[in-house]
């Protein structure tokens, strides 16, 4: 399981500044961990439209003027604190069935989304639609990097000969997490039958047997899953 | 062509309060025009957030009054001024072709969002995150009516035989509405080659020929279109 318990909150672990010294930059270590926890604290209370460095300097108790130094502005702190709690909840298996693994991370997208982290998501998109500058980081470090990881995941079905060679990977994750944010933004489930029943549908398509490329004659209606 | 110019910008008949005449209530419908088309202006200058009833009485010269008692909230005017010029660009046809049907749908849908209508609804979305009742007012005025109307489209196709009989009708339209709102989220474009190979990922599905149920013998993956 990705997305058990421990990896939907961010580590406590140096939540104050007086974090265990270990090697290199003892104190720094413990005061960023307190700042990206307090900063996640912070949005997923109030998301990011009400986010300030003040905010996170006083539950923190680490100086605005450092958390600048490292942060150069809200918006990548936000970003960084997020991500630190969103990414580990995502599943990228490869156990060499692409649909097994594919099925595994729009689940634990939804999942993700479901929780604390997906209310900080949406007021992210919210804020971006009047902010290009969100939009942008939102894009380069979330959407970006994100896509790179499940792009892979995809493409070792094709290459295995279990997706379609000719398979537009780009579209088939608009598809899949397009389904699961609009879902967030209008407030509706993300539960595991919901997320099955997506990647159900966007595995098999709509067409019936009939319609199939190179297949006129053998429908497939009578199966009710897929593997 | 569902979505010719004509229907991209509501209608500019009476856009003053001394619209032609005709049998009922020829000066209120003058003025509820007026009132549609300076809401609309409004929405696509300032969007959502800065809407308001004050702003159109202003700008129609509609008294504020009146607009009270014709919309009791902004919120209202606002979704149906939007709802009146966003509605007939979603082309809905009924050709026998349900395929066809089905990507001329997805095309009208990104069409129509790429334009004014699609910096309207982006920031309804954007105010439905710290809004509720704005997300309810979306999905009862908005989401609901026009998903019933691509759920026909989809069951004529299942009913013809074309699409699988088992198909999960609200999960397509989760997987291709989700991906065009996704995209106009983002900024990215909502162009007919992006929305023509969205509807052909959905129609076919991923998995390649023998991984398709009752088909284990015969691969889909030299086809590079379908119809």
């Amino acid at each position: 399981m990705e997305h058990s318990p421990e990896n939907i909150a961010p580590s406590s672990e140096g939540t104050g500044a007086k974090a265990p010294r270990s090697a290199g930059r003892p104190r720094s270590e413990g005061a960023r961990r307190a700042v990206l926890d307090a900063a996640y604290a912070i949005l997923v209370e109030t998301g990011l439209g009400k986010f300030s460095i003040e905010a996170v300097a006083l539950r923190s108790g680490v100086a605005r003027t450092t958390i600048y130094r490292w942060w150069p502005s809200k918006g990548l702190l936000a970003i960084e604190s997020f991500l630190e709690a969103f990414r580990p909840q995502l599943a990228y298996a490869e156990t060499g069935d692409a649909a097994a693994d594919f099925r595994a991370f729009v689940r634990s997208l939804a999942h993700a989304l479901s929780g604390p982290a997906g209310r900080i998501a949406a007021s992210v998109v919210a804020q971006a639609q009047s902010d290009p500058e969100t939009r942008q980081m939102f894009l380069e470090t979330v959407s970006k990097p994100l896509r790179h990881e499940s792009s892979q995941l995809l493409a070792r079905g094709i290459k295995g000969g279990e997706l379609r060679a000719d398979l537009d990977v780009p579209l088939v994750l608009d598809a899949a997490v397009g389904a699961v944010y609009l879902r967030l933004l209008l407030g509706q489930p993300l539960d595991a039958s919901w997320s099955h029943a997506l990647s159900d549908t966007v595995l098999r398509g709509c067409l019936a047997g009939r319609n199939l490329p190179f297949n006129p004659s053998k429908p497939l209606r009578h199966r009710t899953s897929s593997g």
